[in-house]
């Protein structure tokens, strides 16, 4: 029995921005997963579409409508946990079968991916392997050119979600920082950078590696409107009054 | 004049973990410059030496050897500050005769990298362009096989070079973290992680993507020997008592 369960990881948007690993995995699956809104194609997957084979079974995984529950109502919770059960299910049928299952995800599986939840719920019972992928993260602040951490920098990642006063908390505390998952949280985050000092120098980045990317200073942008895959980033590098090393830390010392 | 800088992530260590981005540019490349310890070839163009033109010029640059000097002494970041320098007068000569210049990154370019340093004495006066990487830490976590950060969790990443006061309340603070560049400060790390109460669920890292890789329970680790690229997870999602997603957060609410 060598069904084995695949998250591959297909980067921030980018399709060439995907690891020759992933394009291996993709060209060989008989069964290729992916999640997604209901009713549409899914990012992920139409980031390596081209590498699905014509032959391949696939497997949308679509998350169901939950406009009509409130988030922090328990309900939600539930109702996404059944998802990922009946996706667990739909997923351990193939590998039952002796097929193995790539799940495409965008970013990089284990790093604020929906994968996780198939993952936690198989990969004590089948085989399993993970191929790391480029973050949106870094798709972001490569987009922008701009060196986000160095040194002895301590470099937070946040989501948006928290309360105004932890993220405030939390970013006065960061050298370098990114506020991930905005959507509807933008006015709040901006309030946060605001009361943290941190808003001068934040840049709002939207499909940072995209041909139609968004990118620029915070304090520019006029609305608070932003989708869910936006996020802002503070450099902890750029702070530094002058670029040279600081002294330890460095490559060098290996 | 269309000669440009490009800084090209190349990943964590596996050969494959390289993206479709950064192949291309390595074949198309006339210049070819990677970081390197005197007297050996350099992680980075390791991985992807089977990219390179045959014809390609390289640019390997070496750094100071600076064992005699301590870390602390000022001496030690001018010795550093003058290689960038120099470094950087190197590939402006190409860039000025009109040849783009690859510069090879292990893992991500503006990520803790040394490319950073080329990056902003020359991306104002030359066209940049910097191609994102898998991260060392996404490659570790990948191997290990096990979620870092999920839903609402804040994740950090340390440099373990920080005092052991500051990573202990660091550690404390974060749902997840990763803490980098352990070399020979592996022992401070694992006293703040204990005072941090973090210690047992922390993992030991070491050459993640590779086929020699070390993982282990940082309890079950009887030295205090690192090299400079080990790390140490500290995962969050795992925290959780059981693995049903946190309300709100999820991108089914996109």
């Amino acid at each position: 029995m060598s069904a084995r369960l695949i998250g591959v990881g297909v980067g921030p948007g980018d399709p060439e921005l995907v690891t020759l690993k992933a394009v291996r995995a993709l060209r060989a699956a008989e069964v290729v997963a992916h999640f997604a809104k209901a009713g549409s194609e899914g990012r992920g997957r139409t980031i390596v579409a081209a590498h699905i084979r014509y032959d391949a079974i696939e497997l949308p995984l679509f998350f169901p409508v939950t406009t009509e529950i409130a988030k922090d109502d328990p309900a939600y919770g539930l109702r996404l946990a059944a998802f990922y059960d009946d996706a667990t299910a739909a997923v351990a049928a193939h590998l039952e079968g002796g097929r193995s299952v790539v799940v495409i995800c965008e970013g990089d599986p284990l790093f604020y991916g929906s994968y996780m939840h198939l993952h936690v719920r198989l990969s004590s019972r089948y085989p399993t392997e993970v191929i790391a992928g480029v973050t949106g993260m870094s798709g972001c602040w490569s987009a922008l050119g701009t060196p986000i951490a160095q040194g002895n920098d301590v470099f937070t990642v946040l989501p948006a979600t928290l309360a105004e006063d932890e993220l405030a908390r939390r970013l006065a505390d960061a050298d370098a920082a990114a506020v991930i998952k905005l959507g509807r949280h933008l006015a709040k985050a901006r309030r946060a950078l605001e009361r943290a000092g941190r808003l001068d120098g934040a840049m709002y980045v939207e499909r940072g590696t995209m041909a139609d990317a968004v990118v620029m200073r915070l304090a520019d942008k006029a609305d608070d409107g932003a989708p869910y895959f936006a996020m802002v980033l503070v450099t902890g590098f750029a702070r530094r009054p002058d670029p040279l090393p600081a002294a330890g830390g460095e490559k060098a010392s290996q």
